[in-house]
């Protein structure tokens, strides 16, 4: 794993949260996209070398949604950022730590993402992800 | 905020969750430090410029092992650095956030920090630290 590359951090109304990190960090967000296939709009800050990446639920039935309900706004993963996807998911499955998807998905921000299992990490959704070379 | 310092995260056994994220990071912590006055032993990772921080209650009363027993384990509070607490302090109070501890205190790693309460920043725990000048 080579640095954390964006903590995501689950939000009920994109414009109010992006209002109030805007505020905390003294300057605003530099990007918007909505993940379809997740049921996400994202909302994006750099800090430092890393992103916060704001989450809200497009659709009632978006991880997102279920997490809000369960637990609460607040963070929702940790992504690391990772060379080779592939060969992190065999490392880690030899390991011991239970990966969501085995087949690396596309994420936000031109990513490839899979999930490790919180139950196999000390209750931390951990991310990783891989620029998609272009 | 000059970066993401730490990310602090509620472990039940500070043995066990420095194996597993030794096993995670393919490298073990470099230090371990208690910090009695939060009832607290610590021990810190680096991935990147920023740092991995599990956080073991030392006593009933500690607010980690508060946590753990209202949440369960996982992502406790993301610290950012600072240049300036007592001027970030002030900022963020006139910005409409809640701070915990207006008078900064000392807290592991050799850091001067303050909290900042959850409910003003949507659910999410934020610290911030400055180094303590020698």
């Amino acid at each position: 794993m080579n640095k954390i590359e964006h903590i995501g951090i689950a939000v009920k109304n994109l414009n109010e949260s992006n209002d109030l990190f805007s505020k905390l960090f003294g300057k605003p967000h530099y990007k918007i996209e909505k993940v379809a296939s997740e049921g996400v709009n994202t909302s994006f800050f750099k800090v430092g070398e890393n992103k916060i990446e704001l989450l809200e639920a497009t659709k009632p039935d978006s991880p997102i949604a279920k997490f809000i309900e369960k637990k609460g706004e607040g963070i929702h993963h940790i992504a690391f950022d990772v060379t080779d996807i592939e060969a992190e998911i065999s490392r880690l499955k030899e390991e011991g730590f239970i990966v969501l998807n085995e087949t690396p998905k596309k994420g936000a921000d031109n990513k490839l993402v899979a999930f490790l299992h919180p139950k196999s990490t000390n209750g931390v959704l951990i991310e990783l992800c891989q620029d998609i070379k272009k």
